[in-house]
């Protein structure tokens, strides 16, 4: 928990029906922030958490693996909440954290996967809120008399997410006539299901086409070009990441994609690789689709 | 074409490559819109059309079908291209167009669906600049000396088109960091995909689902259960739509979708008509789902 309300009105509820533990992260990115979590410790104690624990996490660079800072503090987060945790982890992501987060996907382009937005439940993440609006959790602190922390990034314009909430969503919700964060959130929960659905299809086809194992397996050509476009790329993503690929975009793996059903002996495409001082190449050559490793 | 810069600029490529008809629509919904169609009509011959024709349309009221004006205008084109038509024909839609039709279709919250946007090649209609950005039509017209009309809707903000477009989209730009146009139409192309995909599937599945047939089918529920969710929510909606239902929502199929995999004695759902003066019930008994008309 953050000690904000929607963490606090989730720690009051799971409080009352379980034996809770509270965890509080404290990123360390803000003046005060061990005040401030120790002030949420206190409070879930007295909500009748069984125990509190703050988790001091330290932030990495934002550089590398892109997203900025926002990023790389869910990073660090998650990683604290993972190795602190003792059974499944409840989390206070609300309906408007969902609608948020599929506008942040919408502006990635990278279809159905990037705006399937955050899970209901995924091991061991739980998030009994995701069909709650946020402004309920607002109510609810009132109601229990809990005053919540207002963390300042929350309305800094520098983030992102802060400015699609205080922005981007009152002004489409005013042009679309209103209900847009539910719809949001509804689209999340379809193109979830689809992509899933699409996915295990994927896994299914995959053995098919993969000749070889580890970071040196390769893509038989004839049956890439025998599966259903969404279905082949998917593929394609699969083995480009089980091969050490990262940061793929929906161009690249277009690119590789046009290697099969449009060859005419163009080049490779390169990728993003997980092993510093290096990229990636997916090029065919003999039938096959192979990765290769080159220095930067 | 209307005459704008986007259907002049197709028309002065489209009657440099092919013997070209332009179809002028006048929708009368403005004053003087004989004299803007006239005026497309003479700049079409010019531009080398071998035929230009003015087809006036009367668009019919709004209500009923949803969508208000612009829906009940676009209605009342496309029927009266098809029926003005002598071949496969052209349409000016941009990527700014497409980007704008993948927003309003979040808004409805349907998933993949209502945001896969417009085909590029959906016969009779082809859509040969949905992958230039609407900037690029207006330098062509300037470089070829061509005066576009500019459409006062397009500028009137009552429009909900007018307001995505205005502001919507560059504050999106703006917050995510540009691409934003680029990243709504490779998000339609992708979604469209995947739903084109799982359509098919639940094309296939229908025949063993289904008992009867025309408006009196009915669906098996032991079937239906059998099938992935994504897969079964598209078979029933299909199935809904074959009995005549009409303005279907996600939620209306999800309720639906809940007589089989939530069944506990629930009533019926109640969703709109294709006949006036009544509505459908769709509701399960017997192992099967039935839709039974009610007068409104």
């Amino acid at each position: 928990m953050s000690g904000g309300p929607d963490s606090l009105a989730l720690t009051a509820v799971a409080a009352q029906l379980l034996p809770t533990t509270a965890l509080i992260v404290d990123h360390g990115l803000q003046p005060g922030s061990a005040d401030v979590a120790e002030t949420a410790r206190t409070q879930a104690l007295s909500l009748g958490c069984v125990a509190a624990q703050v988790l001091r996490v330290e932030v990495g660079p934002s550089s590398g693996t892109g997203g900025g800072p926002e990023a790389a503090a869910r990073s660090a987060r998650y990683a604290a909440l993972e190795s602190g945790r003792d059974g499944p982890v409840l989390l206070a992501h609300t309906l408007d954290d969902q609608a948020e987060t599929v506008l942040l996907g919408l502006g990635r382009g990278s279809g159905a996967r990037s705006m399937a937005g955050m899970r209901p439940y995924d091991p061991p993440w739980c998030r009994p809120l995701l069909g709650v609006r946020r402004s309920v959790t607002h109510d609810a602190c009132r109601e229990l008399g809990l005053t919540a922390w207002q963390d300042p990034h929350n309305s800094d314009p520098r983030f992102t997410r802060t400015r699609l909430r205080a922005e981007v969503l009152p002004l489409l919700e005013e042009v679309l006539g209103g209900g847009v964060a539910e719809a949001l959130a509804r689209t999340a929960t379809a193109l979830r299901e689809d992509n899933d659905f699409i996915d295990a299809i994927a896994a299914q086809a995959l053995p098919d086409a993969i000749r070889g194992t580890g970071p040196d397996a390769q893509l038989d050509v004839r049956s890439l070009a025998a599966l259903p476009d969404p279905v082949r790329r998917r593929v394609i993503r699969g083995w480009l990441l089980s091969g050490g690929a990262i940061g793929l975009t929906d161009k690249q793996i277009r690119a590789v994609d046009l290697l099969v059903t449009d060859w005419r002996g163009q080049g490779g495409v390169a990728v993003g690789s997980n092993l510093p001082g290096q990229r990636l190449f997916a090029g065919r050559r003999d039938g096959v689709l192979a990765l290769r490793p080159e220095p930067i």
